[in-house]
């Protein structure tokens, strides 16, 4: 227990990330220890590395979401169905935590995203708080964060695989509202793009169309359940509307949810959805500026219904966890074909990312 | 009956209005011969003399709400009870009709304000359709118009004084689903806005503010229920900010109500309501160009639910006559003062509109 | 064309059924001829045999649920899509029509199953209105009925299997807002349970379990996507009760629907619903008698949520379709092993049904 | 601080309630101790009395509802908006506390009234358990219960006076969804039914018809806001019947809520509304049996939604305040005439509410 821990460390934004070692921190009460397996790397993981997010303390351990082993638990944590956690239990955990329960948003508004109070681990705690990273061999998380059981039929790396692209497309579809038949557009390919594709698919949709680029993705969008996918590298604005008014009778999709990260998309989906139909807007979770709408033509009109959707509860974690235990087919690894890293090729897996080089990548650890 | 029938027309955009004289038509069977009392003129008249609309098939006879007693009826038309109008019912109408009940739209996606086969009185129709707009002292319903027996304690002017903006305001004070003691704000002082406001109230709205101009209305709108009015001519945006984050707590509105037909309202509104509140958008009803958004910023992280607003449909007309019946003192002559015009100082009405000298203008027929 | 057409005549409540023949009407403008393939026969048609539905003008031609050929349309008849429909068009019908669109049932409250002009082919029309049945070589359809193309991938086999047991679980399934991962029950395996089956698991259920007998239904509930089975005739009420707790962590199932049309049925529902959880009632569809509940105990502690559901309209029939048409291979013919009877032997299908001898029972006619 | 403190406390169910004395205990951190001014009376009181709740642990200080000043706090206890509350605030609290936020029901179904932790203020607790019952000099709040600032407009003897009749009628209102110009039945006229009429109203119902007894609590709900009071003593129930559909153009009221905890209005209800209409139930708080109902009649062909109520979270708790303060004139003493009482006089109290001689008890202790 007395080994130092290995854990990948973005000293400061733009700096080169560190393999740095440190001491296993006391637990408190209520606290637990997770020797790690896998750690998902996703495109927030990039931001942090360029300091695009506002209030994070660098020098940072990042990883939001991972899965590992429990190796100590001080006093008593339960699940949700009040069975005690073990030491030895395949766990994973909510990345959100720390929502007071006391404020404004959290009892009146059942907003917890926009408690002030809330925590993510691998993005508003710094190194100076302890292990509480997901890159890292072993992970300290503080009382009161929520565990949830890996299930017998869901390994660690189909989890991490899955990452958080999975409870965020879960939030952004539930939003949707999709009905049984509806015709679904997902603006981009990207793991939240391709998580969505699937949940919408198992939601009822009658057709998913993805548009985004590269090919290597939108061919795992097919996998995931697209029935029509879009190259938006091959084919121009104009082309893909006439596109998806060709497939949707003239009408535009019945939903749309954004997953791009490019406020562009914004103005397109707009567009893309017929009269009286309704957006998801889950992929400007930061700031890329702005975009020019039409109010009349794109809002009023329309009578579109727009719903802004950031962050996830605990609700959406579980759901989507059941999600991956009841439709594990769905989500099989050859689908989503991860590209596995060690910790000390963490950068290598950021810079593969950003050039969209790989669908998907994981830090495989112990 | 063979006297000539007078009404107001445009003949075509940008031209003066005529008072010209018309001769009684055949009705058809299901067909209403209305004697009119008194005529609405609204925002959307001025656009019409404008040519702002598309689709307007000039020249035409304005005027799309209007009240007067059923002089002839071809048959059997009856109320929404299966009682039979009889000649001398004091009436009106639903502007909208000719929805077909048979397209995707009217029939699948029950969004009957797309359907294709829509007609509106006094917008749609030319003066080659017959009499079909409330600027005439009689005007001819076509079969299948869905007509509404004024309640006994409303009064003609009464009714055509809350016009289009009372059915208008209805549909989006539905849409914004406000909780009992929420925060509203109401963007733009016209007719919509002073009636949303008085919706807003009547919903459970604990307080209502109001932004707009002139002070005229904002007075009126103070008389609607208003809490509180903030006048955009003497207060900019960023004081508008700071006195209604005062006023909520540092959070923003709960829901806001755009009624301003300035796309730069939307972004403004955006800016105004708490995370997770809920933005109506009904006042962007003809194109004023575009307006830069920040999708991150105002939608994503703020959980933003945006809701278009288009039209009516009968449910709506109905239930906003309901209202006047049954909250009649809220909407009472000295609130909303109207200024009272002649059919042939309609041109003089949509003048002052125009100039926001008046805070209602209505045309006195008969 | 001057061939006597024959039709399945229900001559009294109790009486014999006849086959007899009829002489084709002149069709009105907007009617409809069709040279029927296969009919329905459901549970319905045997309470008509023993006159259990109130206001039925017998003698009548039973079979709402038909699917045939277009033989002579007089005038022109579109589909939703404004495409009109030609002659040798294979087409199937929604049964309700007439409602009025006038009455507050169908404009205000929006609820058109309660409108009192509602028609529906089969049940509410005698032999004296025409050629109003399913089970007849050729139909008439009325003017305003409303047509849907048969999918090309859908066999009139098919569609006539899935009968009306398909849009009434549509209906029943949309109400019941199935969330992702969901577990719900489906009581009773008749027609409108194995269609709520499919359907459920297509909306996103986890677990359905489905609860009635015989065993052959249960089986064909098993190849709709029931994950459990419960045979009602060998596992008692308090068993079933303590295997669905066990199903769902001692919580209740998240959702059931009733489809049994037995009254004990719901009193049952009640008790295998977890707290908070959601009840669609949609199988007593006639009158079979009181039950005794504790409102305490099975509504107001539990915070259950019910839902009445009592026939369909068009979107219902459209999406029910084209659900047949996108989810194709889950309702194949093998799995609802279709019993095929000729006109001639219809007694003995209604027979078959009623001692549930079949799964599903259909006439193939031409 | 250290004179001994007098609470009410009944020693058994069925046991006259005796004034005992009772020591100060140390505050634990985050409790808070309160020199009590009013407490409410209630129903759920005159249960408890008689011993008719399940696992109360007797002997018990009753008082789930009351106001009083902060006499000490131990360490830092916030408002919702971050403000910490200091001695001397006036204040009243949510009794209901202790809800885990870490079972299934808060955070999965966010169901916080079925967390098995749950506690309340004089219902759970027993004395050995501390000074945790509002009919005490003074009373001790745990750690983690919500507190509530007073408005300024509102007197302690009118919060008491509201009681928890308001907070509980909000959460009946809210499930209500009224919308604008519905009429609303509201079946009984104690305390809850009272809160329920005047919430109603404020939220937008054109028509409240509250039916129940005596005269005396008629007239109070009158005064709240009913336009028509029907005496279940002197009108029977298929005169009731008549005079709803009569005032209801012969369809019935579009919502009820049942108020009344008597089985029997349940059925009564269901036959009361409407097609396609909504019924909370909320009365039904303890167990007074089964009553018969028609499934196909009552829920099925009428297309009925039923909501079942029971308990409050904070956010109708906070709102129902924050509408004491914006709407204080509709809740002014005088309408509900509150009728005072001493500890001493607590069972004095219970004996008028059980004999309904009063519209509402409250406790004055200091």
């Amino acid at each position: 227990m007395n080994k130092p821990i290995k854990a990948v460390v973005i000293p400061a934004p733009g700096e080169a990330l560190e393999l740095q070692e440190f001491q296993l921190p006391e637990l408190e009460d209520g606290g637990v220890l997770l020797k790690l397996f896998y750690a998902d790397v996703c495109g927030t993981d990039v931001h942090l590395r360029y300091g695009k997010l506002a209030g994070v303390p660098y020098p940072l351990i990042p990883g939001h979401i991972a899965v590992g082993q429990i190796e100590k638990i001080h006093g008593t944590v339960k699940d949700v169905n009040r069975k005690p956690f073990r030491e030895g239990d395949m766990v994973t955990f909510l990345d959100v935590h720390g929502t007071c329960q006391e404020c404004w948003y959290c009892t009146v508004a059942k907003a917890t995203t926009r408690c002030p109070d809330r925590k993510v681990y691998g993005i508003t705690y710094g190194v100076k708080d302890g292990l509480c990273g997901g890159w890292a061999e072993k992970m300290v998380l503080k009382p009161g964060t929520r565990l949830v059981r890996l299930p017998q039929n869901v390994s660690p790396l189909q989890f991490a695989t899955c990452g958080c692209g999975l409870p965020t497309a879960f939030h952004a579809v539930e939003l949707a509202q999709i009905r049984l038949t509806d015709t679904v557009l997902i603006q981009g390919c990207g793991p939240v793009g391709l998580m969505a594709t699937a949940l919408a698919k198992l939601s009822g949709a009658g057709l998913v169309i993805n548009t985004g680029a590269p090919e290597l993705r939108l061919h795992a969008a097919q996998k995931m359940g697209a029935g029509v996918t879009i190259d938006i590298t091959t084919i121009n604005e104009s082309q893909r509307q006439s596109k998806i008014l060709e497939l949707t009778g003239g009408r535009g999709v019945d939903i749309a949810i954004e997953c791009t990260g490019n406020p562009k998309a914004v103005t397109e989906g707009m567009n893309l959805i017929r009269d009286n139909g309704r957006y998801v807007i889950v992929g400007q979770y930061t700031d890329h500026g702005e975009v020019e709408i039409n109010p009349h033509l794109q809002i009023n009109k329309k009578h579109l219904e727009i719903r802004g959707c950031w962050g996830i509860d605990f609700s959406h974690f579980y759901r989507a966890v059941k999600t991956l235990e009841l439709f594990n087919e769905t989500f099989s690894l050859d689908k989503m074909s991860p590209q596995i890293y060690s910790l000390a090729d963490a950068s290598c897996a950021l810079d593969d990312i950003e050039q969209l080089k790989v669908i998907k990548a994981v830090l495989k650890i112990n």
